[in-house]
């Protein structure tokens, strides 16, 4: 069993700026939690339809259990990551959290 | 890099059914997939305000590339696997496709 945090950034007003922000600024931040075992993003394309999709990033990141990834969201570093959102989220954010069941 | 299939899961009518359905049919099924070398999901629960969240289930799929997730969806498995979706997927699906970029 491990923890995972997913982030769904929903479109933001300049995806330029959100781009640039998030590599240089948020992802360095965010990989400096406490007991991150693991942490990726996804930009998702277009679907087959051709449309853009509401979530311009999705971003995962894993803990080995719950308590762990509550120590990392107390800690300094959780703090400043979580306040930083403020500063590039702009289309807003959903933050989902559980345990992840493995199949492959 | 690899190439990741993130599936939203949106609310059930019926979140028992959608589980029962999930667990025995329909992992199993994805499980087979050619070409996935990694398949996880979470059931999110409520967020610090005691909301529960849109979204229901995150599955995330992992392929090596985007080629290896086109034939995996093209493969009679994928054909199964997606049209599985109408058996349970009740509140609708959103599925985000896109390369991965690994921080931690």
């Amino acid at each position: 069993m491990t923890y995972h945090l997913t982030v769904l950034y929903h479109r933001p007003e300049d995806p330029a700026a959100f781009d640039d922000y998030y590599a240089s600024t948020h992802a360095p931040l965010a990989a400096r939690l406490p007991g991150l075992t693991a942490y990726t993003s996804v930009r998702p394309g277009q679907d087959p339809a051709g449309n853009d999709p509401a979530e311009y990033l999705v971003a995962t990141l894993v803990f080995a259990d719950e308590q762990a990834f509550h120590d990392a969201m107390a800690s300094p570093e959780g703090r400043a990551t979580a306040t930083d959102l403020r500063h590039f989220a702009s289309g807003g954010v959903a933050m989902l959290t559980g345990e992840a069941t493995t199949y492959v």
